[in-house]
């Protein structure tokens, strides 16, 4: 890592600097197989998932046996830690219904907005490695409780042709209507432009590789809506005299572990603390199973030890990052200076992945500085404002004049007359 | 127009089609623009706007003798309606402010939202034959609510070199922070890249003509987050027997002066007032400046003939429009009934165009069926939800089991470990 004593701030700007994450190289291969889809639907999908998954499916929608079958593998410790988690997801996302206010903006004039679920939605879930039920979690559980009615799930096969059990058990609790086994790009364009198998959904939510980033920003030019762009995940930690070195040193972890892509930072007021947790990380590093995936992004940190809290909230809300663990005494006061972040976890208890499984936030967040324009997704990800308006003959009075004179002053003959019309008939 | 009489469910499919709106052949010329703004700045804008506008700048930014003099251009008339307009839509988006509960998920885990504007929001005004000031009260007067920083305008210069008083008025009265003399194309790339006099912003809003939704999507993927995908403007009307075919006709018409390309539908259980709005839009069509515009928009425009309301209720959510009029005696039960819509209007007097300029409601809205998964603009455009969660040790107690378990079931044991060293502490 690079230790940043004191930084100018003329350096700020480089600190904060992530990685090049351009997808624009990948376009012929998404659109080759995009287009596929499109034309040719589950047969195009079946042999996409021989040559890319190595399996041959019979079905691609995962059958209610399968899920049955998949709810006895769970082991049950696992499967009460799904239920809590569940319970958690749902608790919190459930306080985030809206209720719209009627708002009467002048004599006559009733305005107001109703959040409607959009109908269909799709999830991606990706295969690899590590099986990420816990994402099944987050993005089914709000897409339930916002009322959306198709709640459509692809995710890859393992090489068995069968669907990584505890997935399936996530996906029975959360509500998943309908589970297909498709992976990468195929699955972004199954759901983006339907098959006979797939129903098209008009929103497409979840994470994946490159191939699959870049297939979802295509997709999204024209055809769909996508949850919001991705890039590498990340956390940043705010400590000071108060941190507990090893505690700090295990959060940046749980992030490093990620990938070696993954951008870990460290703001620190105290040198003492921040040489601790240097210590600790060496430490901790090697008893990890993933450690040289960790030990790469780590490489690749930035340590900056800062004058005092209120710099290094200043340089976390230049940074806005994904994750924001402010790790320190005063975090009630810290925690009104945020500005830029996704997620923001308070004091020494409120590790990264307690928010990752099981606290009840979502952790499906901006990445890769996205989060000074968006949030992550929450209840309002699988909703709609539409707004509604009553006038009635006082509204016209009240409001027509001005209607007709901002019309004519653009120079919209119609549009005045459409007020003018009623206003003439209130005479 | 195309009268359809009761028409089969098969064919509702094609009667709700939009004509294609593809904005990929604009790629090399947008991508071109965009680079050399990017890469030369100021001095690139000030070269296309001599191409483009045919103007020859001094500065780009608007000064405040030009914002004073602007202000005595603007008849009092006018500045009295756009000061009543900018006060409902305060009024309305006011009342959209967010406040989050506090919510123990579990003892001891607290989780919460907080509404944060984002800091720096870039509105486009686009010129063209009609100035369009309303636009500006329904872009800036949001920011402004919502506490966004930098809240910067562009809109390119008429041949004189001077902006049209009204959209400087407009910007006054809703708060603009800074104006620049900038169209088309390079006013997209000013912002999201940051020139020498325009700061780079983070999320971009605003109508314009192709080549301004075209360079929109291009800045998108990568460098700045934008309101929503546009296509045409459109109208959907619903109408009974107790409608009045002269304010149909009108409100029809209104929408379809915008532009050829504009999308007009009427749904009506009735034939009797479905013949008489033809005949009134003949009348009425006529005494239009803009009439072959709207002549040519009706051509393609397709009036239904419905066996009774829900069956134009479903229809019109099957077509999703941006406006959606219910001019009809019981609205009440029908706004019920809407499921894909942007804004909609209610009852016989609340014509399109009060919503486009004063009743209060946002006229920036989700075209071509996009409102199947977008809002249109509002208070939350201009704000992320950020997520906060406190946790102490009686919250890692009850919830931190379930962490380790998930972790170690999706193989991320930092993950895991983060949260067992808190645990074993607690022992």
């Amino acid at each position: 890592m690079n230790i940043l004593k004191y930084p100018d701030r003329a350096l700020w700007k480089d600190i904060v600097k992530r990685p090049k994450f351009d997808l624009s190289s990948l376009r012929q291969t998404v659109e080759k197989v995009l287009n596929d889809i499109r034309e040719h639907g589950d047969q195009a999908i079946l042999q996409y998932e021989e040559r890319f998954d190595h399996v041959s499916l019979d079905s691609l929608a995962v059958s209610r046996d399968e899920m049955d079958e998949a709810d006895g593998l769970v082991p049950s410790e696992l499967k009460a830690a799904l239920t809590l988690a569940h319970a958690n997801i749902a608790k919190f996302h459930r306080s985030q219904k809206f209720h719209g206010e009627r708002v009467e903006t002048t004599d006559g004039v009733t305005c107001w907005q109703e959040s409607v679920a959009i109908e269909k939605v799709g999830l991606y879930i990706p295969g690899g490695t590590a099986p990420l039920f816990s994402t099944v979690l987050m993005l089914a559980t709000p897409a339930n409780i916002a009322g959306c009615q198709d709640i459509v799930l692809c995710t890859p096969p393992e090489k068995t042709g069968k669907v990584n059990p505890a997935i399936l058990a996530a996906a029975k609790i959360s509500g998943v209507s309908k589970i297909f086994k498709i992976g990468g790009i195929q699955a972004i364009g199954a759901m983006a432009y339907g098959t006979e198998s797939v129903p098209k959904v008009y929103k497409i939510f979840g994470p994946g590789n490159q191939y699959v980033m870049a297939a979802k920003q295509m997709v999204s030019l024209h055809d769909v809506a996508i949850d919001m762009p991705a890039g590498p995940s990340e956390v940043c930690v705010v400590a000071d005299a108060t941190s507990v070195p090893a505690y700090v040193a295990a959060d940046l972890l749980s992030q490093a572990e990620h990938g070696i892509d993954s951008q870990v930072m460290l703001l620190c007021t105290d040198e003492k603390v921040l040489k601790e947790v240097e210590q600790e990380l060496q430490t901790q590093l090697e008893r990890l199973p993933r450690k040289d995936i960790a030990r790469q992004a780590l490489d690749n940190s930035n340590f900056v030890l800062t004058r005092d809290l209120d710099e290094a909230m200043e340089l976390s809300n230049l940074y806005a990052p994904e994750h924001l663990i402010l790790s320190i005494a005063d975090w009630q006061n810290a925690a009104r200076l945020v500005v830029n972040a996704g997620s923001v976890f308070l004091g020494h208890f409120a590790c990264e992945s307690a928010g990752d499984y099981a606290s009840g936030t979502n952790h499906t967040l901006p990445t890769h500085g996205y989060a000074v324009a968006y949030s992550g997704v929450n209840l309002d990800s699988y909703t709609r404002k539409i707004t509604f308006q009553h006038i009635d003959k006082q509204g016209v009075r009240a409001i027509g004049p001005a209607v007709v004179a901002m019309a004519e002053g653009e120079g919209l003959e119609a549009h005045a007359h459409a007020m003018r019309i009623r206003l003439n008939d209130l005479k």
